[in-house]
């Protein structure tokens, strides 16, 4: 493998020739959808964020769509108001491991929290999910800056940033050991011979870090991919240090086009300063589409959607991206002057969301309807065509490698997607019309780990 | 729900008829098979271990044969000689939610231990299967004395047997309150009002232990079967009393129909002496099948099996129940007289081999050829009519419940028992010839939990 840095999107390696870039779109399957009203859509089933065969309709239709990857976010509480909406309940890599076997191409990322697991135990679990899924599954490296969260823990609040980030760093070079301690021909498996393992191939880890001690090797042989591939989803300093030095992908969240590509740039530059060749990190902003057959139909749907949401639910949310009381705001002002640092995490949603409404002078009111209802993603409402050339422009200017999507309502919002702006990217030539690679790996362009 | 204590098999309960005592036949589906040299059998796949397409076949193989459950038995490192033979390499949680959208009726039990998690995890994965299995899920509770497991969580060794079993007390504990944190009708969805969950009736479990502190409450609603059916698996006074109180199955490990009555009478009294209904525990020990179409055919496939079998490993396996050294033990002389008491764990099989070796005054080499290449568990070896026949005595006589299948091949025993036993099973009118209920909970006859 060439470690030597160089421009990304140029080759500078002459035995070997840069493929052409491919568009990649993820879709992020959390419960009813992205919108908080989601579950109170026409086509949704109330109770689809706990039923398994919400998530195996989803599955096939992003899969018949061609599409990358499926993707679950998560938390370790209830981090949002269940008064008012669905969370999401079932654990990514058990939900995962459902859909593997109901599905034959799709990728599956399961976000999983380096704050409160055993290195050893999700290393097992995901390499399992690997083995199962014949090497279609990537890990979301994520850290819990939840406070909820650690009440679950044994914990009396969050732990402190640098912390968090020194942990989950280690937490991942344990992982990454595990899944290489079993060396890829170290299984024999020789019915005649009767040998079954080269126990020389078989390396105990003998972790001894600040955080983690952990012998090894793990009890699961050498997985289709060589690993899982790694995404990462921070957007601080920290969280982007880490994407620089462990992910192979990205989930940004970027309101414009300027705010992507300084971030892409930024992260590019990060991974070459480590030695790695930064074309092997695709970025993937998050995009939440809004679709109709015209754009009066999708602005149609938006406002639907918007009327069905709580005022109160829009203001929590924008509060709680802020880590601000709901008080503190007023839906027919501007957002306070003043806020706080985004210190104990967040940092992602809060710089999208204040960039948003002082950029455009907006209320609380106004923002949350900028924002679909008080998310910090960027929202597209329009046809499949304007949501096609949004795509296109985005992904050719470079500030996209493509995106995670994030469907207004899933149940009809990915077929919407599949069948309207899917086939538009093809006749492009954009996107894949078939899967062409085994492994999510191979789709993500990426080599197998050393 | 009626606490007072009453016989075993006999009804005081005035308000509801006790119902026909039922047979209960999991399967073990670990790796290749219960044999060691299984994996080396003409039927296997030696790679089977790591091939879903292997675990799909035998559930559904399973469930052709109305069996009440899958079993994966599990450990936290590599627990065996993985230069021999193949080990639980796949994560329970995980490889059973795959299996679960395979499947519509069989039973899924996954082992995890408490000694190496968290609770608020491990509830929630269990939480997240039984709502996508919709109904079918049961925790089979262990704890790891396990040295080399130790080492994967930073500790230098195993728990001391009162500290495993007091974490594990408690974590059970814990779980059963996360489980329980959504009252039944807490979750509302209801689109036209938009109240998603009575936040009134999810409550936080504020545990604050020994060993855990615990906020919750759980981000999974109330599951189909109110919570996983528990199952545990430990023969010590510590193991039994965990049975005792928590468990609703036990898996048991018993030579003889004495041994095994003796066994069941003890745990029925600890449960009626907690107040429980001793009825309402259903023990299950384990029973390994070597099948043949005729007791010679039977028996030529054993010895094939065995032949396989390297020596060596009978006898590693065999120190490792006892907790010595290889080199102590001669192939050609009976055991040491003097053997350590089984302190760190294993009781169960551990009382098992030396009972099965002094009573019939074995040498090493024939104790390991008795218990089928060194296991601890039950081996018949011979028709389907007289394993039918073997099933019926120890059923009939309260000795057992059922069995906790163990065949020593899976890619042919399962087959062979299915279209072999069963139908015997079913004729002789012992065995259910459909399945007649949709929650695991409700096929092992036990009332919701509180």
């Amino acid at each position: 493998m060439n470690h030597a840095a160089r421009p990304w999107g140029h080759s500078n390696s002459t035995h070997q020739k840069q493929p052409r870039r491919q568009l990649h779109l993820n879709v992020n399957i959390l419960n009813a959808g992205f919108l908080a009203s989601a579950w109170r859509a026409p086509a949704s089933n109330p109770r689809a964020f706990i039923d398994i065969a919400h998530y195996l309709q989803t599955a096939r239709a992003a899969e018949k769509g061609k599409l990358d990857a499926l993707f679950l976010a998560d938390q370790v509480s209830i981090a949002d108001r269940i008064d008012l909406r669905p969370i999401n309940a079932l654990e990514p890599t058990v939900l995962l491991a459902a859909l593997a076997t109901a599905t034959t191409h799709i990728g599956l990322i399961a976000t999983a929290s380096t704050t409160y697991n055993e290195p050893y135990n999700l290393a097992r679990r995901l390499a399992s999910l690997d083995h199962i899924s014949a090497g279609r599954v990537a890990w979301n490296i994520v850290t819990s800056s939840d406070p909820a969260a650690s009440g679950n823990f044994g914990l009396n609040g969050p732990l402190a940033h640098e912390t968090r980030y020194a942990r989950a760093d280690e937490f991942v070079d344990v992982v990454k050991a595990l899944w290489a301690s079993w060396e890829s021909d170290a299984l024999i498996a020789d019915a005649s011979s009767g040998r079954f393992a080269d126990t020389a191939k078989v390396h105990a880890i003998n972790h001894q870090g600040p955080i983690f001690q952990v012998r090894g090797p793990l009890n699961v042989p050498r997985t289709p991919q060589g690993w899982p591939v790694l995404v990462q989803a921070g957007g601080s300093g920290d969280g982007r240090g880490l994407a620089a030095r462990h992910a192979d992908a990205v989930f940004s969240a970027s309101q414009s086009l300027e705010e992507a590509s300084a971030y892409a740039q930024d992260l590019r530059q990060r991974a070459a300063a480590l030695g790695r060749d930064p074309a092997s990190l695709i970025v993937l902003p998050g995009l939440t589409t809004i679709l109709g057959g015209t754009e009066q139909e999708a602005q149609q749907r938006r406002q639907a959607l918007l009327d069905l949401t709580d005022l109160d639910y829009g203001i929590s949310r924008v509060a709680s991206i802020l880590g601000i009381s709901a008080d503190s705001l007023h839906p027919d002002r501007e957002l306070p002057t003043s806020l706080p640092e985004p210190t104990v995490g967040g940092h992602t949603f809060y710089y999208a969301t204040v960039a948003k409404a002082r950029s455009q002078g907006l209320t609380v009111r106004q923002l949350i309807h900028e924002l679909a209802g008080g998310t910090g993603h960027r929202v597209i409402t329009g046809t499949p065509e304007q949501v096609a050339d949004d795509i296109e422009l985005w992904f050719k200017s470079g500030a996209a490698d493509g995106f995670n999507l994030m469907p207004d309502v899933i149940a009809d919002g990915v077929p919407q997607f599949v069948e309207g702006v899917v086939p538009l990217l093809q006749q492009r030539g954009l996107f894949r019309t078939d899967y062409a690679e085994t492994t999510l790996r191979e789709r993500f362009g990426l080599g197998l780990p050393h």
